[in-house]
């Protein structure tokens, strides 16, 4: 940690604030210069929070040297984790394909989607029971019945389900019919769930919050890692900028970040990050050829009768169409899709 | 609702969607131009989201003429609530002003801190128990321990308080101790937490989300009323933005906007809405000028040695003189501060 | 364009309303409902800005129905543009590389870079001898003589050359030495210049502002066609948002956007785009998947010694390592890179 | 400056680049870590840059110490810049208000809101003769006939004048009708313009861009005064973001910074800042009671038929209303409106 103080600080400020850095174990640095004193504190930063040292009235600013996360980092887990899902596994040279309906509406919806997924080569299955919309008057999911209808259709195609899971209280049940959970991004920083399923031995697909920065993203992510789940793949979905002309602004300059400072597999949802169903395949793709370790995609039976974000959602020849596409574009940058 | 159809789109699908328009009881409109088919639904439009047109492929846009809240709005309700909180009041000719450290620290701590605040005029006092931090190794709160000595605190001074709420399973004990639950910023669209706190009977402080529009806002307030509770104050606490001079982009222009669209009442938080200490006071006046009715600021008896948000805490002596700035202020735009 | 009334509009407001637009010969709708009264106007929009409809007290909001530019507008020119650019083209089949330095700093420095980058494949030079710097104490370029060296760099190893204009009294200028003219970021909506540029006849790169809305830009290239400048290729370089891992969020979305709505053809800048060395191959890879029309790349002939952006250049390998990449994703999504 | 090494880094590498800064004048520091070496340099961090760290392959950030513009600085010139305006002064003790129409429409709409205007206590009148417009189909305004209805307008009504201009060749006539010259938001980084202006002898208002932080608000402000030109004023009008309710997102937290960081005088232009008429006036006040020097606001004879941004204009009656608000609130803090 660099501190920089105020230039009207007084030898005495520095001399104290170097002595609260050596009690707490760091090296303290001094760097005494024309127009400012400049301090440094070599060691495990975290610690220094306890110093509360951005709340002195003589430090102008402070500036981190060392990354805020540990766990989730790849200076200390240079390897890429693999996470299981079900019976397959994301991350890896493998690149994983993650499709289905925004929210399980009926059985038969269910089935129709998810034989086109399957037959495509979809390697899971999404779909939401517990849904979080922005209006309270728009169709909320089906809770508990809707995860029943999500398990028995993973089952009988053979493909692994993930479904989000919106509070502490619902970790159980949805840890209990899905093989993955997932975070949404209005709940990425909602710390009592990701506590909650921190604790939970299942895999975690956590999205990144509209406002959040990858930075903020892995602190997330530590959250799940200090509880003893390691079992987290991320995933990009777009972010709030002030573009207009697509529902988010997917931030595929995160998928080679995210690649360069953590271990954790990272998948696109390119559905989610454009809002808009003709721009769903040439995002994919990209998402494919930067580095992703796969995708999570809404497609429908019929979008046009979808419940939810059917503007978004591919047609079943939309989903083969990708796949199709996908192949080559996975084969050139050194992977493969089973 | 005005539905833009895609220049491709045929007589029969205009005719179609207008069918449909028509069996839920709103007024079908057929405006045929020379390059694009337009469509209209007068009425209530909330009932269209069962439609779900923005999915159907033959339609280029959905442009809604009428806000997607409804209680919330002024058009319902014409006349300013005023939501008790204690025994003042918050709305109405007031200006409340609700100050207190960032987190319960210490017995000590709070009682100093609380007598500042009531002697220089503060009407409420304000601490968190429950603490969202973006790193899993900062100070997460007191917990129950720190509602009890905030309660004790509120008593001893006759200030009522008002303390965040981070998940559902808490709302009951928050209720408990607490005149007024908070919905922090990082929460305001978790909807299962805002389902449970509108069912609470307790007033609510509901913070912007950073990534939130003020309609995003409007309508997780909407979530509270619809579940019963009336007793509902917003809370401006800044915006993420590219700026990074400050923490967060103070959003004024929202106050206007939101005491021309809704009854309810509204704060500014100028703490969270710049990040620095001397900007706070400033920032705090404007607010009352635009109209805000109150602010949420944060305060402490030694922010040089606070846990948290020290930077952007006010000594004694700078709440003082922010009482004695904001008279003034208040009094020239037809307020008064009890 | 449809206006929709605020809810005290009278029926004689109405009236004059529709009576002003039959006048502009558009045709008029009443469309009356139950809480506002919406009227529309069907035909060429452009004539309703005399009206200036948005200052009338009595409309609460406009929405127009068809997009504001015209001869940038796929609608209007269904088939892609073709750029020339020296002997090669941009947009069709091909998939167009240019490289260069970001500024001219020697003769060595510009025949080394181009060397290496001729030798890899590159199709085109780039280099900037007018630099537009945040800081008036950072280097300014070497002006007209940077100008020369540039073309006789490019002249010596066949490459057509493109650098930026700053101002319109330098547009003859650069005309005379480059093979196409950049309009930088910064000066996306510098008008004057954009009217100076639409009268050259010269190509055009055009790049996205960092504030700019898609739609913005396609409505700055309009200036350009307006003036009757047709040779217009658009550039993504990235948006400012409220991510600081990297320089810009590059928005990969705009590029099936564009492609969708204008005949176009459009680069994507990945150095400027991430500011980051190391991420430049990976989201030149995702621009080429996603259906750009080529890149724009920084590359130095030793970037550790580069007197500007050398943290996003590449080194002459890592130009190679980029050709290499690029081939197979090109073919995948059938383009090719001569 | 302090400078991050990867953790690769050797030695060798640190010792050369301690020696690059040493053989620059400025004092080098080695502060070798656990896990990464950190180098400082203290003294004036502008010569730096010709040092290019920031493209070492072993550097993985830089860090500056020192704010990057000098001249603009209260560290240099800590008392505030008063600069004339025709007769009027902006900064000091006085709150100014400059009102006046988007456009120079006709000589009697000039007239008109002039008188209007002066009646009410205005200190100066804008109008713009250039109009940077989105769309070439938009007005542009009449330029240099436009310039001598606003000068003969200011005459006749004693108003100093201000109004924009878009390019270095016109700012001689500019100059030649105008008392201060304004640099529009899409042209603050139009460093061709700057500099010019910066060689004129008129006074300036710098408009912030729609993008620009702060902080490069002042660099485009260091732009004129390093050629020259002290007689600078800022303007705060709005920044982009993903906020719509608004036009922009009024960043007046920029003005209590401004205020700390530089000597300059600072405006806010709550017309763009917020593009809506209703929202104008407290805007104003609330600039007013965060301390700027005052307002730059849009009003016309009627809005209702103006050319350009009428939705954003105050009515006459409107602005009497603004002004009588204003000085209780100037008064409050210590200012007074001549």
């Amino acid at each position: 940690m660099i501190i920089v103080l105020k230039p009207e600080a007084t030898a005495e400020t520095a001399r104290e604030i170097l002595d609260r850095i050596s009690e707490k174990g760091l090296k303290p640095l001094h760097m005494p210069g024309s127009e400012r004193v400049v301090l440094g504190a070599l060691g495990d930063e975290r610690v220094l929070a306890e110093l509360a040292l951005d709340s002195h009235p003589m430090v102008e600013s402070l500036k981190p040297i060392l990354a805020p996360y540990k766990l989730v980092s790849r200076e200390l887990h240079p390897h890429d984790t693999v996470v299981r899902f079900g019976k397959t596994a994301i991350g890896g040279r493998g690149f994983s394909v993650i499709a289905g309906p925004c929210a399980v509406e009926t059985r038969d919806q269910m089935r129709n989607t998810a034989r086109f997924a399957k037959a495509a080569g979809a390697h899971g299955l999404r779909a939401g029971a517990f849904k979080p919309r922005t209006s309270p008057y728009a169709f909320q999911g089906h809770g508990v019945e809707g995860l029943k209808i999500l398990r028995e259709t993973g089952d009988e195609f053979g493909l692994p389900v993930v479904t989000e899971v919106m509070e502490s209280a619902d970790v159980g049940v949805v840890a209990e019919y899905a093989d993955a959970l997932q975070i949404g991004a209005r709940n990425m920083q909602n710390y009592s769930l990701l506590k909650e399923v921190g604790r939970a031995r299942k895999p975690v697909v956590l999205k990144r919050g509209m406002a959040a920065k990858v930075e903020d993203l892995l602190l997330a992510a530590e959250y799940l890692l200090a509880e003893g789940n390691e079992q987290v793949i991320l995933c990009e979905r777009g972010i709030r900028t002030f573009e207009t002309a697509t529902r988010n602004t997917l931030d595929l300059n995160a998928i080679p970040y995210i690649k360069q400072k953590t271990h954790l597999p990272v998948l696109v949802d390119p559905s989610h990050g454009t809002g808009v169903r003709d721009f769903v395949i040439p995002m994919a793709l990209a998402a494919a050829a930067c580095g992703a370790d796969g995708i999570l995609v809404e497609m429908h039976e019929n979008p046009a009768v979808a419940w939810s974000d059917g503007a978004q959602s591919l047609y079943p020849d939309g989903f083969e169409q990708l796949m199709a596409a996908l192949r080559p574009i996975a084969e050139a940058v050194g992977r493969e899709i089973a």
